[in-house]
């Protein structure tokens, strides 16, 4: 089972503080990178895992969706999300995306912000979000990056210029890693750049689209502090679409 | 036009010294990963692109290609392929992979080694060698990976724990990078991973596999230098196979 960091009091109470939480998807400076790589939500059945407060469950709905599934192992997060939603189209459920299986062939949008690092197995999870999806469905995700996740002490060091640097070791060794954020020793999954493109590859995806997160220009002047991201980036976008079935 | 480092007396006598010039391809610890990425050969007219002294195109046509037509800017390069190569299938050019042009649909694949990242238009690069490719060809390259060309100071540095780590910094902005490297400056060209794998689906490829070199145990065992690519990515292997014409 994944561990379930956002139940414990001290990391929730941080956490939602961060402005993607209080002020939704607009506080999340990804966020119009994202929208730019979904397809058009018209009719469409969406599954949500790690759903969080329902954020994105509610803009797809108001962007035309059919139906929203949010799935997150979160009690607390799943209890505000349904606290916050008055519709009928979209479903919270408690479930650990580690273990979930989902109906097959049910969806034509699987949709992910933040939650595929927190999972172990990530070759079990694609087939399975593969076999959810209906033909030439997509799956678009956001995930921390490998350069921002694989040092064994990850923060800020200068260089001989005075500029804000970031470390990188152990790329290549993939697997746990643990860092105090809101808590100590919260748990993630370190995988290379090219372990998250191949095993997509391999069950059967078509790779559309990759970003690394970066701030705009415009978005540096309303919030110097995202200037930063500049220098590493901090989340990979992942777009793509179901070209065959998973072996 | 490029920048012919090759041809500046001080490099090229450094250059040629490395193992994977004075021994070939075996002494490339990246080979045995970049020929599990080659298509079947037999019967194929191949472009190396950024030849050098030949060792691949040779290898090549040993596996069974029809012909190989090897690219260098370097006239020291192509000069000795052409001393070392007795092959009428085999033919060296000199020439500027940044503006060279080649026969269009002539190649069932393309090739080339650590020769991208001194190209500064990838996206010219790439549509010119799709248009060459005939329909279902493959492009399969190595390229120096975006988190080795970042930062303004690319070399090791220690962390809190004496461990060999490797600085990040300017990731998202992409271009020109000066390096010392047997030669004082010499120009090379960063580009985000997304912008690499972006480039090439715009140009109507479809990525196949994405390997970041990494040493197996047994080559660490024979050279116990090698270790330290374990830390942080030198080079990108990427294959990727022609699904339309490009736009």
């Amino acid at each position: 089972m994944a561990q379930n960091i956002y139940d414990h009091p001290e990391f929730f109470a941080g956490y939602s503080q961060l402005p993607r939480q209080t002020i939704g998807l607009d506080g999340a400076p990804e966020w119009s990178a994202v929208e730019a790589m979904l397809p058009d939500l018209n009719g469409k059945h969406i599954a949500d895992l790690g759903c969080g407060f329902g954020w994105a469950s509610r803009w797809m709905r108001e962007h035309s969706a059919a139906s929203v599934l949010g799935f997150d192992l979160s009690q607390n997060m799943i209890a505000r999300a349904k606290r916050d939603t008055a519709d009928q189209a979209i479903e919270y459920h408690i479930a650990d995306i580690e273990t979930l299986d989902l109906p097959q062939s049910a969806f034509e949008l699987v949709y992910s912000a933040l939650t595929f690092h927190y999972i172990a197995d990530f070759g079990r999870l694609v087939r399975m979000i593969s076999k959810a999806l209906t033909a030439a469905g997509d799956l678009v995700f956001t995930i921390e990056h490998p350069i921002f996740m694989a040092a064994a002490h990850p923060h800020w060091i200068i260089d001989e210029d005075g500029r804000k640097t970031w470390p990188v070791n152990g790329y290549s060794v993939e697997g746990e890693r643990r860092t105090d954020w809101f808590a100590k020793n919260v748990v993630k999954y370190h995988r290379t750049f090219a372990t998250t493109i191949n095993t997509l590859i391999g069950a059967g995806f078509e790779l559309q689209r990759v970003e690394e997160f970066a701030p705009m220009p415009a978005q540096i002047v309303r919030i110097p502090e995202l200037r930063e991201e500049l220098e590493r980036p901090m989340m990979m976008l992942v777009s793509a679409r179901k070209a065959k079935p998973p072996e």
